[in-house]
Protein backbone atom coordinates (compact mmCIF):
# COMPACT_ATOMS: atom_id res chain seq x y z
CA UNK A 1 0.00 0.00 0.00
CA UNK A 2 1.79 3.39 -1.29
CA UNK A 3 1.60 6.03 1.89
CA UNK A 4 -1.31 7.96 0.06
CA UNK A 5 -3.39 5.16 -0.09
CA UNK A 6 -2.68 4.33 3.50
CA UNK A 7 -3.10 8.18 4.99
CA UNK A 8 -6.73 7.82 2.78
CA UNK A 9 -7.83 4.30 3.91
CA UNK A 10 -7.42 5.48 7.83
CA UNK A 11 -8.86 8.72 7.17
CA UNK A 12 -11.94 7.24 5.30
CA UNK A 13 -12.30 4.61 8.34
CA UNK A 14 -11.99 7.62 11.09
CA UNK A 15 -14.39 9.36 9.47
CA UNK A 16 -17.11 6.88 8.10
CA UNK A 17 -16.96 5.78 12.18
CA UNK A 18 -17.38 9.47 13.47
CA UNK A 19 -20.30 10.12 10.61
CA UNK A 20 -21.92 6.93 12.08
CA UNK A 21 -21.61 7.78 15.71
CA UNK A 22 -22.87 11.23 14.89
CA UNK A 23 -26.05 11.07 12.52
CA UNK A 24 -29.04 9.11 14.29
CA UNK A 25 -29.45 5.44 13.62
CA UNK A 26 -32.20 4.17 10.55
CA UNK A 27 -34.49 3.05 13.02
CA UNK A 28 -35.55 6.71 14.61
CA UNK A 29 -38.56 8.35 13.25
CA UNK A 30 -39.15 9.32 10.84
CA UNK A 31 -37.23 6.62 9.15
CA UNK A 32 -37.23 7.78 6.07
CA UNK A 33 -35.30 10.78 5.98
CA UNK A 34 -32.54 9.19 8.21
CA UNK A 35 -32.54 6.18 5.75
CA UNK A 36 -32.03 8.70 3.07
CA UNK A 37 -29.28 10.63 5.15
CA UNK A 38 -27.21 7.49 5.54
CA UNK A 39 -27.91 6.18 2.17
CA UNK A 40 -26.32 10.12 0.99
CA UNK A 41 -23.54 9.67 3.37
CA UNK A 42 -22.52 6.15 3.02
CA UNK A 43 -22.00 6.02 -0.57
CA UNK A 44 -18.53 5.74 -2.29
CA UNK A 45 -17.83 9.03 -1.14
CA UNK A 46 -13.79 9.95 -1.45
CA UNK A 47 -14.03 11.92 1.57
CA UNK A 48 -11.73 14.67 0.06
CA UNK A 49 -12.76 17.49 2.60
CA UNK A 50 -11.99 15.61 5.70
CA UNK A 51 -9.17 14.60 4.18
CA UNK A 52 -8.40 18.22 4.54
CA UNK A 53 -9.20 18.81 7.75
CA UNK A 54 -7.33 15.91 9.15
CA UNK A 55 -4.12 16.76 7.08
CA UNK A 56 -3.83 20.00 7.52
CA UNK A 57 -4.58 19.95 11.34
CA UNK A 58 -1.71 16.74 11.58
CA UNK A 59 0.40 18.70 9.96
CA UNK A 60 -0.17 21.32 12.70
CA UNK A 61 0.50 18.58 15.27
CA UNK A 62 -3.35 18.46 16.27
CA UNK A 63 -4.29 15.26 17.06
CA UNK A 64 -6.87 13.21 15.10
CA UNK A 65 -9.83 13.80 17.92
CA UNK A 66 -9.97 17.28 17.75
CA UNK A 67 -10.25 17.49 14.07
CA UNK A 68 -12.67 14.68 13.48
CA UNK A 69 -15.70 16.42 14.66
CA UNK A 70 -14.85 19.29 12.16
CA UNK A 71 -14.24 16.61 9.49
CA UNK A 72 -17.74 14.74 9.72
CA UNK A 73 -19.60 18.13 9.64
CA UNK A 74 -17.31 19.46 6.71
CA UNK A 75 -18.59 15.93 5.18
CA UNK A 76 -22.19 17.09 6.13
CA UNK A 77 -22.33 20.10 4.57
CA UNK A 78 -21.20 18.56 1.02
CA UNK A 79 -23.31 15.99 1.53
CA UNK A 80 -25.92 18.22 1.47
CA UNK A 81 -25.32 20.29 -1.20
CA UNK A 82 -24.97 17.09 -3.61
CA UNK A 83 -28.52 15.58 -1.93
CA UNK A 84 -30.05 19.47 -3.16
CA UNK A 85 -27.81 20.08 -6.11
CA UNK A 86 -29.06 16.71 -8.04
CA UNK A 87 -32.53 17.06 -7.23
CA UNK A 88 -34.64 17.61 -10.89
CA UNK A 89 -34.87 21.31 -10.39
CA UNK A 90 -30.96 22.00 -10.73
CA UNK A 91 -28.62 19.51 -11.94
CA UNK A 92 -31.17 16.95 -12.22
CA UNK A 93 -28.82 13.66 -11.82
CA UNK A 94 -29.88 10.05 -11.09
CA UNK A 95 -26.58 8.73 -10.24
CA UNK A 96 -24.01 9.61 -7.08
CA UNK A 97 -21.29 8.00 -5.31
CA UNK A 98 -21.69 4.66 -7.16
CA UNK A 99 -25.86 4.77 -6.30
CA UNK A 100 -28.86 6.29 -6.96
CA UNK A 101 -29.48 9.69 -5.57
CA UNK A 102 -31.43 10.82 -3.12
CA UNK A 103 -34.90 11.86 -4.87
CA UNK A 104 -34.28 8.94 -7.08
CA UNK A 105 -34.19 6.11 -4.06
CA UNK A 106 -36.49 7.81 -2.20
CA UNK A 107 -38.48 10.93 -3.53
CA UNK A 108 -37.65 14.29 -3.93
CA UNK A 109 -39.62 16.07 -0.37
CA UNK A 110 -37.39 13.69 1.37
CA UNK A 111 -33.86 14.52 -0.63
CA UNK A 112 -34.87 17.92 0.18
CA UNK A 113 -35.22 17.43 3.72
CA UNK A 114 -32.37 14.89 4.25
CA UNK A 115 -30.05 17.61 2.66
CA UNK A 116 -32.11 20.21 5.14
CA UNK A 117 -31.22 18.37 8.32
CA UNK A 118 -27.50 17.90 7.30
CA UNK A 119 -26.92 20.96 7.23
CA UNK A 120 -28.25 21.75 10.43
CA UNK A 121 -26.66 18.27 11.66
CA UNK A 122 -22.93 19.73 10.82
CA UNK A 123 -23.34 23.04 12.58
CA UNK A 124 -24.77 21.26 15.97
CA UNK A 125 -21.68 18.53 15.44
CA UNK A 126 -19.14 21.54 15.68
CA UNK A 127 -20.78 23.39 18.45
CA UNK A 128 -21.24 20.42 20.35
CA UNK A 129 -17.67 19.07 19.76
CA UNK A 130 -16.10 19.53 23.65
CA UNK A 131 -12.72 18.20 22.75
CA UNK A 132 -12.53 21.99 21.18
CA UNK A 133 -12.33 24.93 22.98
CA UNK A 134 -15.65 27.13 23.03
CA UNK A 135 -13.82 29.84 21.12
CA UNK A 136 -12.66 27.94 18.26
CA UNK A 137 -15.92 25.87 18.27
CA UNK A 138 -17.00 29.42 17.70
CA UNK A 139 -14.87 30.70 14.98
CA UNK A 140 -15.59 26.84 13.09
CA UNK A 141 -18.95 27.48 12.98
CA UNK A 142 -18.66 31.47 11.42
CA UNK A 143 -16.45 30.51 9.38
CA UNK A 144 -18.11 27.16 7.58
CA UNK A 145 -21.31 29.22 8.23
CA UNK A 146 -20.24 31.90 5.40
CA UNK A 147 -18.32 29.49 3.50
CA UNK A 148 -22.13 27.46 3.09
CA UNK A 149 -23.32 30.70 2.08
CA UNK A 150 -20.87 31.13 -0.55
CA UNK A 151 -21.04 27.70 -1.62
CA UNK A 152 -24.44 28.44 -2.35
CA UNK A 153 -24.01 31.56 -4.60
CA UNK A 154 -21.73 29.68 -6.30
CA UNK A 155 -24.01 27.19 -7.14
CA UNK A 156 -26.90 29.98 -8.19
CA UNK A 157 -23.94 31.35 -10.71
CA UNK A 158 -23.52 27.56 -11.83
CA UNK A 159 -27.08 27.40 -12.70
CA UNK A 160 -27.57 30.87 -14.34
CA UNK A 161 -24.16 30.15 -16.68
CA UNK A 162 -25.76 27.28 -18.20
CA UNK A 163 -26.01 26.83 -21.77
CA UNK A 164 -24.27 30.65 -21.90
CA UNK A 165 -20.98 31.56 -23.19
CA UNK A 166 -18.62 32.54 -20.00
CA UNK A 167 -15.01 33.81 -19.85
CA UNK A 168 -12.69 32.20 -17.56
CA UNK A 169 -12.98 35.49 -14.57
CA UNK A 170 -16.56 33.78 -14.79
CA UNK A 171 -15.69 30.20 -14.15
CA UNK A 172 -12.97 31.16 -11.31
CA UNK A 173 -15.61 33.43 -9.87
CA UNK A 174 -18.61 30.28 -9.91
CA UNK A 175 -16.14 27.22 -8.69
CA UNK A 176 -14.41 29.88 -5.86
CA UNK A 177 -17.79 29.63 -4.35
CA UNK A 178 -19.44 26.41 -5.52
CA UNK A 179 -16.59 24.87 -4.50
CA UNK A 180 -13.68 26.31 -3.58
CA UNK A 181 -15.45 28.16 -0.49
CA UNK A 182 -15.83 24.42 1.55
CA UNK A 183 -12.35 23.42 0.49
CA UNK A 184 -10.50 26.44 1.72
CA UNK A 185 -12.60 25.98 4.74
CA UNK A 186 -11.20 22.57 5.28
CA UNK A 187 -7.65 23.50 4.65
CA UNK A 188 -7.68 26.53 7.81
CA UNK A 189 -9.93 24.65 10.10
CA UNK A 190 -7.36 21.73 10.74
CA UNK A 191 -5.14 25.00 11.19
CA UNK A 192 -7.41 26.19 13.56
CA UNK A 193 -7.90 23.35 15.64
CA UNK A 194 -4.33 23.25 15.60
CA UNK A 195 -4.15 26.83 17.19
CA UNK A 196 -1.69 27.78 14.04
CA UNK A 197 0.15 30.82 13.41
CA UNK A 198 -1.10 33.77 11.87
CA UNK A 199 1.38 33.19 9.53
CA UNK A 200 0.50 29.26 9.08
CA UNK A 201 -2.89 30.53 8.57
CA UNK A 202 -2.13 32.79 5.93
CA UNK A 203 -0.24 29.88 4.34
CA UNK A 204 -3.00 27.79 4.73
CA UNK A 205 -5.49 29.70 3.41
CA UNK A 206 -3.37 30.41 -0.20
CA UNK A 207 -2.78 26.63 -0.44
CA UNK A 208 -6.24 25.77 0.28
CA UNK A 209 -7.37 28.24 -2.34
CA UNK A 210 -4.85 26.62 -4.81
CA UNK A 211 -6.22 22.95 -4.25
CA UNK A 212 -10.05 24.24 -4.77
CA UNK A 213 -8.66 25.27 -8.05
CA UNK A 214 -6.62 22.37 -8.88
CA UNK A 215 -9.95 19.93 -7.82
CA UNK A 216 -12.04 21.77 -9.62
CA UNK A 217 -10.49 22.36 -13.27
CA UNK A 218 -9.43 18.14 -12.35
CA UNK A 219 -13.23 17.74 -11.87
CA UNK A 220 -14.06 19.25 -14.99
CA UNK A 221 -11.66 17.38 -17.20
CA UNK A 222 -12.45 14.21 -15.23
CA UNK A 223 -16.06 14.91 -16.20
CA UNK A 224 -14.98 14.94 -20.14
CA UNK A 225 -12.51 12.05 -20.08
CA UNK A 226 -13.65 9.21 -18.08
CA UNK A 227 -17.01 6.76 -17.75
CA UNK A 228 -20.10 7.10 -15.67
CA UNK A 229 -18.76 4.17 -14.36
CA UNK A 230 -15.06 5.32 -12.86
CA UNK A 231 -16.63 8.44 -11.80
CA UNK A 232 -19.62 6.89 -9.65
CA UNK A 233 -21.64 10.02 -11.03
CA UNK A 234 -22.89 10.48 -14.32
CA UNK A 235 -20.02 11.32 -17.14
CA UNK A 236 -20.41 14.14 -19.81
CA UNK A 237 -23.10 15.68 -17.86
CA UNK A 238 -21.23 19.26 -17.44
CA UNK A 239 -20.93 19.71 -21.38
CA UNK A 240 -25.10 18.14 -22.14
CA UNK A 241 -26.27 20.62 -19.89
CA UNK A 242 -23.89 23.51 -21.15
CA UNK A 243 -22.04 24.02 -17.58
CA UNK A 244 -19.33 26.47 -17.31
CA UNK A 245 -16.04 24.56 -17.70
CA UNK A 246 -12.11 25.14 -17.62
CA UNK A 247 -12.22 22.85 -20.71
CA UNK A 248 -15.19 24.12 -22.41
CA UNK A 249 -13.59 27.47 -21.98
CA UNK A 250 -9.84 27.24 -22.22
CA UNK A 251 -9.84 24.12 -23.99
CA UNK A 252 -8.05 20.42 -22.30
CA UNK A 253 -4.52 21.23 -23.14
CA UNK A 254 -4.80 24.69 -21.94
CA UNK A 255 -6.93 23.09 -18.79
CA UNK A 256 -3.81 20.45 -18.04
CA UNK A 257 -0.97 23.09 -18.36
CA UNK A 258 -3.15 25.48 -15.56
CA UNK A 259 -3.13 22.40 -13.62
CA UNK A 260 0.21 21.75 -13.69
CA UNK A 261 1.02 25.67 -12.95
CA UNK A 262 -1.82 25.42 -10.03
CA UNK A 263 -0.05 22.52 -8.67
CA UNK A 264 3.73 23.95 -8.08
CA UNK A 265 2.08 27.11 -6.91
CA UNK A 266 -0.05 24.89 -3.86
CA UNK A 267 3.53 23.26 -3.35
CA UNK A 268 5.06 26.19 -3.24
CA UNK A 269 2.96 27.15 -0.15
CA UNK A 270 3.47 24.15 1.55
CA UNK A 271 7.18 25.11 1.02
CA UNK A 272 6.47 27.74 3.06
CA UNK A 273 5.56 26.03 5.77
CA UNK A 274 8.07 23.55 5.82
CA UNK A 275 5.25 20.78 4.78
CA UNK A 276 6.17 20.12 1.10
CA UNK A 277 6.13 16.23 1.86
CA UNK A 278 3.44 16.01 4.18
CA UNK A 279 0.12 14.65 3.72
CA UNK A 280 -1.57 18.03 2.27
CA UNK A 281 1.30 17.57 -0.81
CA UNK A 282 0.00 13.94 -1.13
CA UNK A 283 -3.42 15.59 -1.68
CA UNK A 284 -1.75 17.92 -4.02
CA UNK A 285 -0.58 15.44 -5.79
CA UNK A 286 -3.65 12.81 -5.75
CA UNK A 287 -5.10 15.61 -7.10
CA UNK A 288 -2.36 16.06 -9.92
CA UNK A 289 -2.24 12.52 -10.55
CA UNK A 290 -5.87 11.85 -11.49
CA UNK A 291 -5.61 15.21 -14.04
CA UNK A 292 -2.83 12.86 -15.56
CA UNK A 293 -4.91 9.67 -15.63
CA UNK A 294 -7.00 11.91 -17.08
CA UNK A 295 -5.62 13.17 -20.08
CA UNK A 296 -3.62 11.15 -20.74
CA UNK A 297 -7.24 8.39 -21.47
CA UNK A 298 -8.58 11.17 -23.86
CA UNK A 299 -5.88 10.73 -26.00
CA UNK B 1 -53.12 51.53 20.25
CA UNK B 2 -53.40 48.81 22.65
CA UNK B 3 -50.45 47.51 24.87
CA UNK B 4 -50.31 44.40 22.69
CA UNK B 5 -50.31 46.34 19.00
CA UNK B 6 -47.59 48.49 20.27
CA UNK B 7 -45.33 45.73 21.70
CA UNK B 8 -45.86 44.11 18.11
CA UNK B 9 -45.07 47.53 15.60
CA UNK B 10 -42.15 48.00 18.12
CA UNK B 11 -40.57 44.72 17.56
CA UNK B 12 -41.66 43.99 13.95
CA UNK B 13 -39.89 47.58 13.30
CA UNK B 14 -36.62 46.27 15.24
CA UNK B 15 -36.70 43.10 13.97
CA UNK B 16 -37.24 44.78 9.68
CA UNK B 17 -34.42 46.46 10.28
CA UNK B 18 -32.15 43.80 11.74
CA UNK B 19 -33.08 41.50 8.83
CA UNK B 20 -32.03 44.39 6.54
CA UNK B 21 -29.03 44.99 7.85
CA UNK B 22 -27.81 41.18 8.02
CA UNK B 23 -29.17 40.02 4.68
CA UNK B 24 -26.95 41.11 1.48
CA UNK B 25 -28.40 43.69 -0.48
CA UNK B 26 -30.42 42.44 -3.95
CA UNK B 27 -27.44 44.28 -5.67
CA UNK B 28 -25.05 41.39 -4.15
CA UNK B 29 -24.23 38.97 -7.34
CA UNK B 30 -26.23 36.23 -7.72
CA UNK B 31 -28.63 39.24 -7.69
CA UNK B 32 -31.75 36.24 -8.15
CA UNK B 33 -30.56 34.62 -4.76
CA UNK B 34 -30.65 37.33 -2.79
CA UNK B 35 -33.87 39.11 -4.51
CA UNK B 36 -35.62 35.46 -4.05
CA UNK B 37 -34.16 35.19 0.05
CA UNK B 38 -35.58 38.91 0.47
CA UNK B 39 -38.69 38.70 -1.32
CA UNK B 40 -39.66 35.68 0.85
CA UNK B 41 -38.47 37.43 4.07
CA UNK B 42 -40.25 40.63 3.63
CA UNK B 43 -43.42 39.75 3.11
CA UNK B 44 -46.14 40.56 5.26
CA UNK B 45 -45.04 37.86 7.82
CA UNK B 46 -46.09 38.39 11.67
CA UNK B 47 -42.78 37.65 13.46
CA UNK B 48 -43.70 35.68 15.99
CA UNK B 49 -41.01 33.61 16.72
CA UNK B 50 -38.78 36.90 17.00
CA UNK B 51 -41.44 38.20 19.33
CA UNK B 52 -41.05 35.70 21.29
CA UNK B 53 -37.03 36.11 21.25
CA UNK B 54 -37.51 39.66 22.44
CA UNK B 55 -40.53 39.25 24.99
CA UNK B 56 -38.55 36.43 26.66
CA UNK B 57 -35.44 38.13 27.13
CA UNK B 58 -36.47 41.64 28.24
CA UNK B 59 -38.54 39.53 30.91
CA UNK B 60 -35.77 38.61 32.22
CA UNK B 61 -33.62 41.82 31.79
CA UNK B 62 -32.31 41.58 28.64
CA UNK B 63 -31.54 44.55 26.70
CA UNK B 64 -32.56 44.35 22.79
CA UNK B 65 -29.49 44.72 21.07
CA UNK B 66 -28.39 41.44 22.66
CA UNK B 67 -31.44 39.82 21.39
CA UNK B 68 -32.10 41.38 18.45
CA UNK B 69 -29.67 39.21 16.24
CA UNK B 70 -31.05 35.62 17.69
CA UNK B 71 -34.11 37.24 17.13
CA UNK B 72 -33.60 37.53 13.07
CA UNK B 73 -31.68 34.57 13.13
CA UNK B 74 -34.95 32.51 14.54
CA UNK B 75 -36.93 34.20 11.66
CA UNK B 76 -34.24 33.41 8.91
CA UNK B 77 -35.11 29.76 9.83
CA UNK B 78 -38.26 30.04 10.13
CA UNK B 79 -38.76 31.46 6.19
CA UNK B 80 -35.85 28.85 5.50
CA UNK B 81 -38.84 26.37 6.10
CA UNK B 82 -41.18 28.31 4.84
CA UNK B 83 -39.54 28.36 1.34
CA UNK B 84 -39.05 24.17 1.43
CA UNK B 85 -42.11 23.40 2.76
CA UNK B 86 -43.91 25.43 -0.31
CA UNK B 87 -42.31 23.45 -3.21
CA UNK B 88 -44.12 21.37 -5.44
CA UNK B 89 -42.75 18.24 -3.96
CA UNK B 90 -44.00 19.10 -0.57
CA UNK B 91 -47.31 21.40 0.49
CA UNK B 92 -47.17 22.75 -3.37
CA UNK B 93 -48.48 26.09 -2.27
CA UNK B 94 -48.69 29.61 -4.36
CA UNK B 95 -48.88 32.01 -1.99
CA UNK B 96 -47.22 32.78 1.42
CA UNK B 97 -47.25 36.12 3.63
CA UNK B 98 -49.91 37.75 1.16
CA UNK B 99 -47.65 37.17 -1.40
CA UNK B 100 -46.12 35.03 -4.38
CA UNK B 101 -44.31 31.97 -3.21
CA UNK B 102 -40.58 31.98 -3.97
CA UNK B 103 -40.46 29.18 -6.41
CA UNK B 104 -43.49 31.37 -8.17
CA UNK B 105 -42.19 34.16 -8.30
CA UNK B 106 -38.40 33.02 -9.05
CA UNK B 107 -37.84 29.27 -9.73
CA UNK B 108 -37.62 26.10 -7.84
CA UNK B 109 -33.93 26.07 -7.88
CA UNK B 110 -33.39 29.37 -6.74
CA UNK B 111 -36.16 29.07 -4.18
CA UNK B 112 -34.17 25.75 -3.02
CA UNK B 113 -30.93 27.54 -2.52
CA UNK B 114 -32.81 30.52 -0.77
CA UNK B 115 -33.56 28.52 1.94
CA UNK B 116 -30.52 27.01 2.28
CA UNK B 117 -28.93 30.22 2.44
CA UNK B 118 -30.58 31.33 4.94
CA UNK B 119 -30.46 27.96 6.80
CA UNK B 120 -26.14 29.42 7.07
CA UNK B 121 -27.12 32.75 7.66
CA UNK B 122 -28.71 32.21 10.71
CA UNK B 123 -25.81 30.31 12.35
CA UNK B 124 -23.77 32.98 10.88
CA UNK B 125 -25.76 35.70 12.95
CA UNK B 126 -25.96 33.77 16.10
CA UNK B 127 -21.74 33.34 15.52
CA UNK B 128 -20.99 36.58 14.86
CA UNK B 129 -23.34 38.59 17.31
CA UNK B 130 -20.45 40.03 19.70
CA UNK B 131 -23.20 41.65 21.45
CA UNK B 132 -23.06 38.20 23.34
CA UNK B 133 -20.78 35.92 25.15
CA UNK B 134 -18.81 33.68 23.11
CA UNK B 135 -20.58 30.65 25.66
CA UNK B 136 -23.86 32.44 25.46
CA UNK B 137 -23.74 32.41 21.26
CA UNK B 138 -22.01 28.60 21.46
CA UNK B 139 -25.02 27.50 23.54
CA UNK B 140 -27.66 29.49 20.65
CA UNK B 141 -25.93 27.84 17.59
CA UNK B 142 -26.09 24.08 19.65
CA UNK B 143 -29.98 24.64 20.60
CA UNK B 144 -31.26 26.13 17.20
CA UNK B 145 -29.21 24.25 15.28
CA UNK B 146 -30.84 20.72 17.47
CA UNK B 147 -34.40 22.86 17.00
CA UNK B 148 -33.86 22.90 13.67
CA UNK B 149 -33.07 19.12 12.87
CA UNK B 150 -36.38 18.74 14.74
CA UNK B 151 -38.22 20.98 12.65
CA UNK B 152 -37.13 19.27 9.46
CA UNK B 153 -38.30 15.55 10.68
CA UNK B 154 -41.64 17.32 12.00
CA UNK B 155 -41.97 18.33 8.35
CA UNK B 156 -41.08 14.88 6.96
CA UNK B 157 -43.37 13.14 9.40
CA UNK B 158 -46.31 15.59 8.24
CA UNK B 159 -46.50 14.79 4.61
CA UNK B 160 -46.03 11.11 5.60
CA UNK B 161 -48.75 11.50 7.17
CA UNK B 162 -50.84 13.23 4.43
CA UNK B 163 -54.33 11.32 3.90
CA UNK B 164 -54.07 8.87 6.73
CA UNK B 165 -55.59 8.76 9.33
CA UNK B 166 -53.51 9.86 12.65
CA UNK B 167 -54.01 9.48 16.49
CA UNK B 168 -53.84 12.73 18.48
CA UNK B 169 -50.64 11.62 19.82
CA UNK B 170 -49.37 11.40 16.39
CA UNK B 171 -50.40 15.18 16.23
CA UNK B 172 -48.77 15.66 18.77
CA UNK B 173 -45.17 14.59 18.04
CA UNK B 174 -45.48 15.83 14.65
CA UNK B 175 -45.86 19.59 16.08
CA UNK B 176 -43.52 19.13 18.87
CA UNK B 177 -41.17 19.33 15.82
CA UNK B 178 -42.35 20.83 13.05
CA UNK B 179 -43.94 24.55 14.67
CA UNK B 180 -42.60 23.39 18.53
CA UNK B 181 -38.84 22.59 18.41
CA UNK B 182 -38.72 26.39 17.15
CA UNK B 183 -40.42 28.43 18.97
CA UNK B 184 -39.66 26.49 22.56
CA UNK B 185 -36.19 27.94 21.43
CA UNK B 186 -37.38 30.76 20.62
CA UNK B 187 -38.83 31.27 24.02
CA UNK B 188 -35.39 29.85 25.75
CA UNK B 189 -32.91 32.16 23.49
CA UNK B 190 -34.30 35.08 25.30
CA UNK B 191 -33.97 33.46 28.69
CA UNK B 192 -30.52 32.30 27.88
CA UNK B 193 -29.47 35.45 26.62
CA UNK B 194 -30.39 37.03 29.61
CA UNK B 195 -28.67 34.83 31.37
CA UNK B 196 -31.90 33.30 33.73
CA UNK B 197 -31.20 30.59 36.47
CA UNK B 198 -32.43 27.11 36.26
CA UNK B 199 -35.35 27.39 37.55
CA UNK B 200 -36.34 30.86 34.90
CA UNK B 201 -35.46 28.28 32.05
CA UNK B 202 -37.04 25.28 33.22
CA UNK B 203 -40.37 27.46 33.59
CA UNK B 204 -39.73 28.88 30.23
CA UNK B 205 -39.21 25.72 28.79
CA UNK B 206 -43.16 24.97 30.13
CA UNK B 207 -44.12 27.93 28.75
CA UNK B 208 -42.71 27.81 25.35
CA UNK B 209 -44.14 24.03 24.98
CA UNK B 210 -47.48 25.06 25.87
CA UNK B 211 -47.08 28.03 23.52
CA UNK B 212 -45.65 25.88 20.78
CA UNK B 213 -48.95 23.63 21.19
CA UNK B 214 -51.66 26.98 21.39
CA UNK B 215 -49.97 28.39 17.96
CA UNK B 216 -50.45 25.33 16.14
CA UNK B 217 -53.68 24.34 17.39
CA UNK B 218 -54.83 27.86 16.33
CA UNK B 219 -52.74 27.65 13.07
CA UNK B 220 -54.83 24.52 12.50
CA UNK B 221 -58.42 25.94 13.23
CA UNK B 222 -57.61 29.49 11.64
CA UNK B 223 -56.94 26.95 8.26
CA UNK B 224 -60.12 26.19 8.41
CA UNK B 225 -62.10 28.70 9.15
CA UNK B 226 -60.47 32.08 7.93
CA UNK B 227 -60.42 33.19 4.00
CA UNK B 228 -57.15 33.20 2.16
CA UNK B 229 -57.26 36.65 1.91
CA UNK B 230 -56.84 36.91 5.93
CA UNK B 231 -54.86 34.45 6.01
CA UNK B 232 -52.18 35.40 3.50
CA UNK B 233 -51.70 31.83 2.63
CA UNK B 234 -54.35 28.99 1.50
CA UNK B 235 -56.76 28.62 3.21
CA UNK B 236 -58.63 25.11 3.20
CA UNK B 237 -55.04 23.82 2.46
CA UNK B 238 -54.89 21.47 5.54
CA UNK B 239 -58.30 19.61 4.25
CA UNK B 240 -57.62 19.24 0.79
CA UNK B 241 -54.33 17.55 1.34
CA UNK B 242 -55.58 15.60 3.92
CA UNK B 243 -53.11 16.97 6.75
CA UNK B 244 -52.94 15.99 9.82
CA UNK B 245 -54.49 19.01 12.40
CA UNK B 246 -55.81 18.67 15.82
CA UNK B 247 -59.69 19.95 14.14
CA UNK B 248 -59.48 16.90 11.57
CA UNK B 249 -58.84 14.67 14.47
CA UNK B 250 -60.48 15.88 17.63
CA UNK B 251 -62.50 18.43 15.93
CA UNK B 252 -63.16 22.29 16.01
CA UNK B 253 -65.50 21.95 19.56
CA UNK B 254 -62.67 20.01 21.30
CA UNK B 255 -59.47 22.21 20.02
CA UNK B 256 -61.43 25.31 20.81
CA UNK B 257 -61.63 23.88 24.19
CA UNK B 258 -57.83 22.20 24.43
CA UNK B 259 -56.76 25.85 23.65
CA UNK B 260 -58.40 27.29 26.62
CA UNK B 261 -56.81 24.84 28.55
CA UNK B 262 -53.73 25.05 26.71
CA UNK B 263 -53.72 28.89 27.26
CA UNK B 264 -54.32 28.39 31.45
CA UNK B 265 -51.24 26.33 31.36
CA UNK B 266 -49.38 28.63 29.74
CA UNK B 267 -50.24 31.74 32.19
CA UNK B 268 -49.72 28.75 34.71
CA UNK B 269 -45.84 28.87 33.98
CA UNK B 270 -45.51 32.65 33.72
CA UNK B 271 -47.42 33.36 36.95
CA UNK B 272 -44.25 31.21 38.27
CA UNK B 273 -41.65 33.24 37.03
CA UNK B 274 -44.01 36.21 38.61
CA UNK B 275 -44.36 37.55 34.62
CA UNK B 276 -48.09 36.36 34.38
CA UNK B 277 -48.60 40.13 32.88
CA UNK B 278 -45.98 40.88 30.52
CA UNK B 279 -44.88 40.78 27.16
CA UNK B 280 -44.99 36.86 27.15
CA UNK B 281 -48.56 36.96 28.53
CA UNK B 282 -49.62 39.25 25.52
CA UNK B 283 -48.83 36.81 23.30
CA UNK B 284 -50.27 34.53 24.89
CA UNK B 285 -53.28 35.87 24.85
CA UNK B 286 -52.95 37.07 21.13
CA UNK B 287 -53.01 33.63 20.02
CA UNK B 288 -56.18 33.03 22.46
CA UNK B 289 -57.86 36.19 20.68
CA UNK B 290 -57.12 35.02 17.22
CA UNK B 291 -58.47 31.30 18.08
CA UNK B 292 -61.81 32.91 19.51
CA UNK B 293 -62.44 35.28 16.35
CA UNK B 294 -61.92 32.16 14.20
CA UNK B 295 -64.05 30.18 15.90
CA UNK B 296 -66.74 32.60 16.05
CA UNK B 297 -66.74 33.21 12.25
CA UNK B 298 -67.42 29.86 11.90
CA UNK B 299 -70.01 29.88 13.62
Amino acid sequence: MSQADEFFSDVRRQIDAALDRLVPVVETEPTRLYEAIRWSLFGNGKRFRPSLVMASGRELGAPDNKLLGTAAAVEMIHTYSLIHDDLPAMDDDDLRRGRATAHKKFDEATAILAGDALQAMAFETIAADDSLDVSVRLELVAELAAAASRMVAGQQMDLEAEGRSVELSAIERIHRGKTGALILFSVRAGGSIAGGSTAEMESLSSFGEKIGLLFQITDDLLDVTETTQNLGKTAGKDAASGKATYPGTIGIDRSRQLISEVYSEAIDELRALKKESGSLALLAELLLKRSESATSSQS
